[in-house]
């Protein structure tokens, strides 16, 4: 029997208007690399995840440690693929491999990933993270929610498709049809579902010819992010435990 | 030897400002049904198509006709798939096929494609149409400019993503890039030449699964618009004959 929830796929966030947002279940991604780092983040003991749209908000955060004579907030700032200038992290999941991060928390500005986050929030606030490391324990809290229809946002690259996002995306909803029975009228699904079939066996191999790899040439840093399930853990974003209109994060 | 002329795809019109558009080739997809209605209608002797981007503006046009006492321009104006009430044509290439339209202007208006026209137009004036009916004309006609980069606009459906323009997109762009080494760092070139490849031995049935095919049920349409090479025409944009600012028209 069919499952009466409905999937689709949000290609880039410039087309975020074109969906309705209201009381869809939104999963992120942002493969390469800001999604898949701030999962490794909160795998390794991280109390929480605070997206930032500026670098001028992430500058705020430091000075906060400052104020509290404390290290409170790690804080990671990326743009164009490299870490911004001032600041010490940046989206390379290569960054949070190592540390046990127990109560501080991750202050993040980035490219594109943050960016889809923003577009999102302010519309509806079940939002929860995806990347390869932890693909199949989204697809099970997903599936394990009572309903809501699912909206999978791809960040991209500075409004524009990826094809690495399209190919996880590909795998959450394959999934969810196949298992769960969930269904979907969306030319974005079919296509997302057939590039993950041809790629699925060698996807380092197929992602050579994408642009991030031509462009950014950091071969460790993907190598990491196309690990499949390697954590179980699903990052949700909630509002409630932040003052600020607008600031919330992301905790598991 | 690489040629350095360059090939990307937009996916959508919603992610068009995103393009620098400057001294592009463009070309217009909606193979459903809007760019192949209007080479089957140049195809059999139509003068011109002038898009317009509203129906009062169609109305307008049969305004004319009345005043100059004679039929010079044929009027179509289409919404939702579906023929708008008071026109007599719309966007299906089946209304074109049977007459011999020597003479007339044919003035249109879309749900997709015309507002993809309207986007293009403005930014600049080398745009052409193309169609699975058209292809490997469209291909030789760009391999003939001597320069210019080609960015290929899917119309898509109401700004989204649609399926069957990308299929002819991979189509243009795979014949291009393998025939006449033009080049590409694009993940939706990719996506487009890997899409074509796995559909193109059934068009059809792999359309079946599509967005349009399941909403439309109009598959004497889809079978006309997926013929391959059964014309040899390109319409090319020109605003030169045209007193309006804004205004243009196709012709071969």
């Amino acid at each position: 029997m069919q499952n009466n929830r409905k999937i689709d796929i949000c290609l880039a966030p410039s087309m975020m208007n074109l969906f309705d947002l209201s009381n869809k279940q939104i999963v992120i991604i942002d493969v390469f690399r800001a999604t898949s780092a701030m999962c490794v983040f909160l795998n390794n003991g991280g109390l929480e995840v605070i997206p930032v749209s500026t670098v001028e908000e992430a500058e705020a955060y430091k000075a906060k440690n400052i104020s509290a004579k404390k290290l409170k907030y790690l804080v990671a700032a990326e743009r164009n693929g490299k870490v911004v200038s001032g600041f010490d992290l940046g989206n390379s999941p290569l960054m949070y491999t190592r540390k046990e991060f127990n109560g501080l928390s991750l202050v993040i500005t980035t490219t594109n990933g943050t960016n889809a986050i923003e577009k999102s929030k302010n519309h509806y606030g079940n939002m929860i993270l995806a990347s390869f490391l932890n693909a199949t324990a989204v697809i099970n809290y997903i599936n394990n929610l009572e309903n809501n229809d699912v909206l999978i946002v791809c960040s991209g690259w500075k409004g524009r498709f990826c094809v690495e996002d399209l190919l996880l995306a590909g795998l959450i909803s394959s999934n969810l049809i196949s298992n769960y029975k969930f269904h979907s009228d969306s030319d974005s699904v079919l296509l997302a579902n057939n590039m993950y079939q041809i790629s699925k066996k060698n996807m380092f191999d197929f992602l050579v010819q994408s642009s991030y790899m031509q462009r950014m040439k950091l071969n460790q840093d993907v190598k990491y992010c196309l690990q499949k399930d390697i954590m179980d853990i699903v990052p949700v974003w909630s509002c409630s435990n932040h003052e600020k209109k607008g600031y919330g994060s992301f905790t598991i």
